[in-house]
């Protein structure tokens, strides 16, 4: 493999992503889902050593790697299989309408090269070859695809893979720093970009993006609070303890749909939940994090909460490992409605007839969740509809980690969750990103072929 | 009226737009359907003196504005009409795929309060109740709309007659400067922004919203080249030469969507038609444009036409008016491929075999446009799909001026004719810029009656 690192090579990539694009834009749909299939395949016969360098680089155990492989592989054919389908181009005709009696016809066309930035917290289901560049080649867009630096053989094993069996110039991996991934967004060959990490790193792409000549789109999944409300009738059921305090904690918190806020009834089955899931959260077991940073911003977290006013910190004894911070719902402002990575919640009680008001002043969020019993529901509407304007999903009686990869599924939502709120980085919508729609009026049926999407 | 005019009227007038938007978002359809049903018929009674303002401020034909006063009205009621159908939000449904087996549906919600910018050149349809209100109503979002500066008493006269039907705060006009523009857009409560303008005018406004502490899309739709194809069957064809002379000098040339580049073939047929169209182009009749800056820019166009070299300009003598720029296609660069507002068209003869690598340098267009007969369809494949690549809409045997408001309609493209090629400001899709999807998962059917859209 040639070298990938530093910003000649993203030139280079950027210039032969340009060169491929729009070859492979006019593949026929089920052309692409073909390769997408002879990716998945490639990434499987490639599987043991890609999760073993992604376990090496991440500190994530090698089973969840595997499911999270599984569903890598999953992704790429449910996309491929839903543009083959047609469904990402469902027929919208207007007979007749233009001059001349004319048909007007929208299809869809792909927008052209795609800057994909890997995550770190899914090294393989939002890395190199996850959802975005999976929906930008389900959609007929070249890929240059920068590693996450804390995981480059994670990247250049799953580079090796699809270089394989895609098209010269289609997939494209670069490796680097800050200065790399300006380099990336501003070449001039890249039409879009999809990224998935902090709010500091999203923005400095989308204030770049936002400088070109040509400005363009940047579907950036940033920082999300993802807060939870336990309706009255719900606080007795103790099982959510065990359940909220696994969401908190899996993956050593570092999931981007992580409830970091939990709002309890002030009733005593309320307060009784919040001190058994204070308990639970600091009992889970604790590994290392993804990256020293994100280990030491976990760690500040924590001495942070412990010398707020009137906040009470829940932990295991020790190295800094997942705890709870108890607050007054009047204190529900400023950093403890901040996203704070790493296996830690907020935990306020209010008075139900309270939520909707508090749920009015939380920033946007990829999820929201309330659990609930069927005696809640009737009172619930206002909360839920609050809660719908701040987030992309709300769940009722779950968790809000695992995402489904579906056609109904919205991985998205408000300012400063995501920067496009109008769109999702999961399931089958997720190729819409990439590509746009282009009307035809009065185009022969015999020159429609080229449109097929 | 109060005032409207100042940047303290702005802040207030967000602020009311903020207050409003959750309430008039949770409306039913229909019953928004109803109110933009009243503002078309406070319209229609208000006619004859919003006809007359807009005749006065403008410079354009009674007539004119008075089929323009029809198109606005007409797509208030389209758009109330797709909403209350419920066809803006089609029903996805993932079912049993979430854990639990719970189902994913996605619905739609109103993305909140939308700043309009009324455009002079359509003063009704793309005015302060135009198509970026209609949709941002239909949608479910408050309205913030600033008058065009030249046309201050049409903006008035549309703003009461929707006084009179909108509830508090869902509709508020304001007026100014380039300051109000950017304080308008940089007003907390807004969540999105609708522009019709020049290039200059919608950067400045992207930059502004990019620069926000909570980024919002800007769908502006800006300057556009519109190129025409004659494929070498259609060049024999005199009549294209009227229709084109018509396009480009309907309205003086002041449509978006006006052909600003004809490329004919290097043939007899493609010389004769060429002059043809040249002399119908300056035998155009002419009126006065838009505003004094817009009559200072054609003229400085048209002197600058005459000083290219290898240029021949066909002109009527006298003021400037109408005129035709002939160019050898290999001087096809520059400011040749700009749009240039007013009744001017630059015209070139290539071999039909160079069609596609030409379209290939062109930038981003609202509309691109291919006339052809059967026996041209063959070989056209190449050249439309690269067209395709850089428009919104492909017009074949057809002029590009003249936008149905319909289903399949696509009013945007690749930059610089839009800043968000994935949506469209005309027809029943541009309702989707101002609402987002949120995934319910889970969520039990008694309440989702409050996400009918």
């Amino acid at each position: 493999m040639t070298d990938t690192t530093g910003i000649a090579t993203v030139t280079e990539a950027a210039r032969r992503a340009g060169a491929a694009a729009e070859g492979f834009g006019a593949l026929a749909p089920a052309a692409r889902r073909d390769l997408l299939d002879a990716c998945a395949a490639a990434l499987e016969a490639a599987a043991d050593g890609i999760v073993a360098a992604a376990a090496d680089e991440s500190g994530l155990a090698p089973d969840a790697l595997r499911g999270e492989m599984a569903r890598t592989t999953g992704q790429l054919r449910l996309l491929g299989a839903h543009v083959a389908a047609g469904r990402h181009a469902p027929e919208r005709v207007s007979a007749g309408v233009a001059a001349g009696s004319a048909d007007v016809r929208t299809v869809r066309v792909a927008v052209g090269p795609v800057a994909v930035f890997a995550a770190s917290n899914f090294p393989l289901a939002f890395g190199v070859a996850g959802g975005d560049t999976a929906a930008a080649l389900a959609a007929g867009c070249s890929v240059v695809a920068k590693a996450h630096p804390a995981q480059p053989e994670t990247g250049r094993a799953v580079a090796r893979a699809l270089g394989g069996v895609l098209p010269e110039g289609v997939f494209s991996l670069v490796e680097g720093g800050a200065d790399v991934s300006l380099a990336l967004v501003r070449a001039a060959e890249i039409r879009a970009v999809g990224f998935t990490g902090s709010l500091t790193g999203g923005r400095a792409l989308m204030d770049a993006a936002a400088a070109r000549p040509e400005p363009i789109p940047v579907y950036a999944e940033m920082g999300s609070l993802n807060p939870v409300f336990v309706l009255p009738g719900a606080a007795g059921d103790e099982e959510w303890a065990a359940a909220l305090a696994g969401s908190v904690t899996r993956a050593m918190g570092q999931l981007c749909t992580k409830p970091g806020l939990v709002v309890l009834p002030e009733t005593p089955e309320g307060e009784k939940l919040a001190e058994a899931l204070a308990q639970a959260v600091a009992a889970a077991p604790s590994h290392r994090m993804l990256t020293a940073p994100m280990a030491r911003a976990h760690e500040a977290w924590g001495e942070a909460a412990r010398a707020l006013p009137d906040a009470a910190v829940t932990a295991a004894p020790g190295a800094p490992g997942p705890f709870a911070v108890r607050v007054p719902a009047t204190r529900l402002t400023g950093e403890l409605l901040d996203e704070h990575f790493g296996p830690a919640v907020v935990l306020a009680t209010a008075p139900a007839s309270s939520y909707a008001a508090l749920a009015r002043t939380l920033p946007g969020s990829l999820t929201a969740t309330l659990l609930g019993t069927p005696a809640d529901e009737p009172g619930a509407a206002p909360l839920l509809r609050a809660l719908a304007l701040r987030a992309g999903r709300v769940v009722w009686n779950g968790v809000p980690t695992g995402v489904a990869v579906c056609e109904a599924m919205v991985h998205g939502g408000p300012w400063p969750a995501t920067s496009a709120p109008w769109s999702t980085s999961v399931g089958t919508a997720a190729v819409d990103r990439f590509t746009r729609p282009v009307a035809l009026q009065g185009v022969p049926r015999g020159l429609l072929g080229g449109f097929a999407g």
